[in-house]
């Protein structure tokens, strides 16, 4: 099996060059195009995974020509979880898919045709179960990913900059701490869907106040790794509780009653929720430590470095 | 003030031609054209609403240039609302708005500087009570919109073939009568986009065994008039309970359990589901017959016919 992963090397720029677009034909009185992109000064190692071909299927919030997309929600903990995939090679990631509503995802990767290959989860979740080392005993070949500086076992330990590819597309890795040690967000390779995990929520953020949060680390994440991204950037966040489903780099940068805020009474709000502790902490985080098989007897493979 | 609905002449056919397409530069290292369309052989008279500009936001499902479109759950009845807005003229649609979401809603259009010009509702709710009553009470110019086939009252009574427009944008009426009598879909002019209220839902369909309910009906709805879109059409329900929140003509087309089957099969399973009636229904359908506020003694405008 190849890697899905590759590396960036640390202190080295990236350059994006455009070089063109590739136009597609898709159906009764539509076009679209893509721009094509490399990447110079850098080096990557990223190798297509699979092949595999069949009926291709159109997507909700499709940015990308040939990207398939689907947010999916999970009521007890209002977590949501993304599956995207290459429309053609039919290779697919999860992003932070949550125990209870693994039969539902699993059923809806079977009805696309998709291989899944990875599945990822922002951090180490304390109000939910992830559901990805259930899921590899029923998936052959997919690979857990977290990252590395979660401490938390898997599969793929990911670092900043490094890159998750599915098909010709990939979701490179920004590291985010502050509402724990090892969030990351992960951003598509045109820069215009950001899946940020808890570190940026719509009009809101997630909480610092325990898991190794720090008020100042995720001020500084936010702002240096989220908001330097366009302004129509799509925010895809790992939770809502109002019922909203995304929103945008602009909006947040705008609109974000906290993060709009100087580091100073950022601080002081984040110190001052004074909010319940997850109810379910003392299960998730330990069991999020193993993918979430600790209580399956099940654990995935550990690489810690 | 100008109308924002055009009339289709009945038994005349849409004859699309595709003229060509715009490009626009939209971002660093993004591309996007649109084609553009004219319906020839159709008597249609859509007048734009009003002007306004400012900034562009970017959206959530951005399928045509130059679309805001919002998907937004209210979780007591498991109700989508769908914010659409042309980005230029700023001017707004709003489907299937929830009395308890009011304040998240208009706080969303405020936010993002639209000008609401139409509360439409795909048919006379029985689970939840709709906001564009009190909605119009709070926002001048607003107009509610229900299939004149509904009974309901509203300032626009809608029909087949009818367009709700709202900047270069609008969306076509197709009656999909089963569910209730005067259950509507709403379409994107460009097919992509089909918002179907409660006739079909991903991977199911709208009861049909209260308030005009007919699965006989339903069945020709569906078969007609939502999987004759093209395949890759998304389809936007009114409800959904699993967490869903998109799906296209062809999944459903494919995987829906119920309207995969025959007609007869369709009837059966239907007429057997046993379902308890919804709490709610004794409240909601009077209430939402006359736009949901007849509790707060304000009725909307009655243009019964």
């Amino acid at each position: 099996m190849w890697s899905v992963i590759s590396r960036v090397k640390s202190g080295q720029r990236c350059l994006e060059l455009r070089l063109g677009f590739r136009r597609h034909t898709e159906g009764p009185g539509t076009m679209a195009v893509q721009d094509g992109r490399v990447r110079a000064g850098v080096r990557t190692h990223t190798v297509r995974l699979g092949g595999g071909c069949g009926l291709w299927y159109s997507s909700g919030t499709r940015l990308n020509e040939g990207l398939l997309f689907r947010q999916l929600f999970e009521s007890e903990s209002s977590t949501y979880t993304y599956l995207l995939a290459d429309r053609e090679t039919k290779d697919a990631v999860l992003i932070d898919p949550v125990l209870e509503t693994i039969d539902r995802d699993l059923k809806l990767v079977h009805e696309l045709g998709l291989h899944l290959k990875v599945a990822v989860n922002t951090h180490c979740h304390a109000d939910h179960i992830t559901s990805t080392g259930l899921m590899k005993t029923r998936l052959a070949g997919l690979k857990s990913a977290i990252s590395k500086v979660s401490g938390a076992s898997a599969d793929i330990l990911l670092s900043d900059g490094d890159k998750i590819a599915f098909g010709k597309h990939y979701l490179t890795v920004r590291e985010t701490p502050g509402h724990t040690d090892g969030c990351v967000t992960l951003v598509t390779q045109d820069r215009r869907m950001a899946f940020t995990g808890d570190a940026l929520l719509i009009r809101g953020c997630g909480r610092t106040d325990f898991q190794q949060g720090c008020a100042e680390r995720l001020y500084s994440s936010v702002h240096e790794k989220i908001f330097t991204l366009p302004d129509r950037c799509l925010i895809y966040p790992a939770h809502d509780y109002l019922g909203q489903t995304v929103s945008t780099v602009g909006e947040e940068r705008m609109f974000n009653p906290r993060l709009t805020k100087s580091l100073e009474e950022f601080v002081n709000i984040m110190n001052n929720l004074n909010l319940p502790k997850p109810s379910k902490i003392d299960i998730s985080v330990p069991a999020n430590l193993v993918c979430g098989v600790h209580h399956v007897g099940m654990p995935c493979t550990r690489r810690r470095e």
